[in-house]
């Protein structure tokens, strides 16, 4: 180690503890915070973003990088690895003048708001203003971030939550799905209506029955009490640190079926930070390598292990008894039906995971044009129309549940949604690949048992970090890079060959 | 407004923030997280302090400080004040070298550790090394505090507490205090004593019932739960902002009261956070004004008003409708007598209000001899004992119910306890002035109506924030210094005249 080395090892714990606080106050404003502390709760988030953002583009920073930079010999690879982390987290705080970064900032903040009212009115043309500011101060940055780092600026946007991805391959992937999705889901339906439909499941389901029932299931995949909780909040999600982590869910009393799966991908996230190296705790190299890897242990858990056949005879039993059910409904096979339902519809977060990938490269697709200046807004509601036409084989009757649907592009997450998709590959690849080189795997997930599945995954994604790119580790764990070919194995072998 | 103020209303604005997310971490570590997060959380809270301390320590805030200081003829009064307390921040920070600072920290956290394992084996033997390792730093502490200030090494300690305390004049109410109060314990005693005992109220009274009711005479208080919660901890207190108050509690299936009243003190506290002036929010001058004040308001809640035979006979009926529960044990008489039980005690934190100040006089001039080097740590054990003899009228028969049973010591708080008392002395003064002044408010109680107390205590007490001393505030309101006869005013018409 050298001493720039461990100057900036100390300043990004500081940022990491940091991120850490921000967390915790994050948390408690989905999940506890009464409704009057919201304004005050916003300027203490912006204070302690306010010093990270200090900290990390302190002149001194430059200097130490500069300074590591020229001494990498007398680290050790994971070091070189933090050091690059460092770097990336660096340049992409420093690359910005304030003020842009304020604008933006103010203008998500507002378009969020908009957003709200816009799409209960079903007005695009009301918020069209507002994302259009968001919009152009996203291109304005991204073009500024792509002159600073060399690349093209939907991949600076990319960059953010996918280090290192890169436009050009996701469209070669996303267009090897949209070549044979649409096809396939229309064989999936015909399929699935030569079956029988589902039983109803009819309610209510109390919530505190739900709640046990999935921490039952949780306490089976690993999740440690000790190490974390699940509460409830308006959007469910996976918060917390590796030593407490804090899942959320909503229950909703008239159907268990989607509550409960979401608590169990939100427990998959939350057995990837559990993972991560303690070794190298509050560094960037031993943090979550990023969205990609992160949705792919969070599908994995949900879409590979729990909906399988294995586990879901596992689950129906204990599903009757947690709501003293019994009959028919309640078998294995009519439950996993409920599970692998495919339905052409209008909602991304709603679909299955065989129309999902549509939804996806329809927002990859457009949200790129926008970036590039190649689609107006004022286009938008059209050209969405005509995607979900050609990849879902449905058209939205209007804005609310067509191109208004999601917060992400009013919320300024623009180059976020690929990475949904690219998670989807990457957990079918992976869970193939830990089935192949442990085939106790499914026997085990029919006994509720995950440590088969959990001790391959460990020293394979969760242990390894941010110590390579996401490309590395699957191909180090998968003997390729991602693609799509496990991920159409396993919608053939669940949806078509049954 | 100049310059320099600005510039320094800035930095403080960002540690008050800073406190406040501290604050949130410290709540979520009491009230909901899980044990696993413990040494993660103390990492996080250690490095928010430290980047606090830096902010507060950093060279442009001593420059800021002098420039402003020459200039306060462009300040509001108010902002003098807060110029005022923002020196008095500065100078309790920046005072000690940080080896020292260091080094406290590291005593108390291991003498705090130490003292649970001796409290529990009754081993003051064991603690003293420890125990004198926190007071040699505390005196090393004080005594440089106390040649930077200009006070004696007690007060600077006290200073941290309770601003612009002196122990000379603590000296003397305590001394009047002690010329009466074991006399008046005795006649307490023997007119009780000819009273029949309060009749049993068995339990259990489940937890859920018990939080009905405080919730109840919370809401009934003036605590808004759109502002506020109320939760469990294993050590209740009143934590978070003005805008989000977080009490917590402690249920007692088997006993009620204590919980229950324990509920009503917190709520003391959290009016007068709620209270402090919204336009000075996240300056000094904003914030509650020092213990003393802080302990008046929860105590002027629980004992003034609350242990009243008006607020007793509303919350009488109430508590046995809570339970569904009736017959004489139930009266408000009866219930009244269990509020208003004395008797000589060993535990502080058992005490009831008449012995309640014997046990800080104790401590305070304890804590004094040790301070100035006039008592030896192995001579405390049979000072204790005399003390308490001399006090209480009765005598330790160990030392974990004598000179072990705070953590105050331990945990690096000297010059702390006389503020418990010095508080209760304020909550009586200011609730007589109260009552001279709106005679309605007794017969509102009756009601459970506290708006005509709270419209005395909001501009008299809660509005001033810290923009006057304590003493100042307190002759403001009651027309004189903090003094001791309306608490045995207080005590002989509830204790004695009945």
């Amino acid at each position: 180690m050298t001493a720039a080395y461990t100057a900036l090892a100390a300043r990004f714990r500081r940022l990491a503890l940091l991120g850490e606080a921000n967390g915790v106050l994050q948390w408690d404003m989905a999940a506890v915070m009464p409704e009057g502390g919201a304004a005050i709760r916003g300027e203490q988030l912006a204070e302690l973003k306010e010093i990270a953002h200090e900290t990390l583009t302190a002149p001194e920073i430059a200097d130490l990088l500069a300074a590591a930079a020229a001494e990498t010999a007398a680290l050790a690879p994971w070091q070189q690895a933090n050091l690059g982390e460092m770097r990336r987290a660096w340049r992409h705080a420093s690359a910005l003048p304030a003020d842009l970064v304020a604008a933006l900032s103010r203008s998500v903040s507002d378009c969020e708001m908009r957003w709200r009212a816009a799409r209960a009115a079903n007005d695009f043309a009301g918020l069209r203003p507002g994302l259009q500011r968001v919009l152009d101060l996203t291109i304005e940055a991204a073009r500024i971030k792509a002159q600073a780092f060399g690349c093209d600026p939907y991949d600076a946007l990319l960059d953010e939550y996918e280090p290192g991805a890169r436009a050009a391959e996701i469209d070669g992937l996303f267009a090897e799905l949209a070549g044979f999705l649409p096809d396939m889901i229309g064989a999936i339906l015909a399929h699935q209506a030569q079956m029988p439909p589902p039983l109803p499941l009819p309610g209510p389901f109390p919530a505190a029955q739900q709640r046990a029932l999935a921490e039952e299931l949780m306490r089976a995949i690993g999740f440690d009490f000790a190490h974390g909780r699940l509460d409830t909040s308006h959007h469910p999600f996976c918060g917390g640190v590796p030593e407490d982590i804090r899942i959320t869910t909503r229950w909703d009393e008239a159907d268990f079926t989607r509550g409960l799966m979401g608590v169990l991908h939100e427990t998959g996230h939350a057995m990837y930070e559990r993972g991560l190296p303690a070794a190298r705790r509050l560094q960037p190299a031993g943090a979550a390598r990023g969205m990609t890897l992160h949705e792919s242990q969070s599908l994995l858990i949900e879409m590979q292990a729990c909906r399988s056949r294995e586990f879901v005879a596992f689950l129906a039993p204990r599903a009757a008894a947690a709501f003293a059910r019994s009959g028919p409904a309640w078998s294995a096979d009519n439950l996993h039906r409920h599970y692998t339902r495919v339905a052409r519809g209008l909602i991304r977060v709603d679909a299955d995971e065989a129309t999902y990938p549509c939804h996806v490269i329809l927002r990859f697709r457009l949200e790129r044009a926008l970036i590039a200046g190649d689609l107006a807004l004022a286009d938008l509601p059209g050209a969405w129309a005509e995607a979900m036409r050609d990849l879902v084989g449905i058209v939205p009757p209007d804005d609310r549940d067509g191109c208004l649907q999601d917060i992400h592009w009013p919320g300024g997450a623009w180059g976020y949604f690929p990475t949904y998709t690219l998670g989807a590959l990457a957990a079918a690849q992976l869970f193939e690949t830990a089935v192949a080189a442990v085939p106790a795997i499914p026997a085990a997930l029919l006994q509720g048992d995950f440590a088969p599945l959990l001790g391959w995954l460990r020293p394979h994604v969760h242990a390894r970090g941010s110590e390579a790119s996401t490309d590395a580790i699957l191909r180090a764990a998968t003997g390729r890079g991602l693609g799509v070919e496990a991920f159409r194995r396993h919608l053939t072998r669940r949806y078509l060959a049954a």
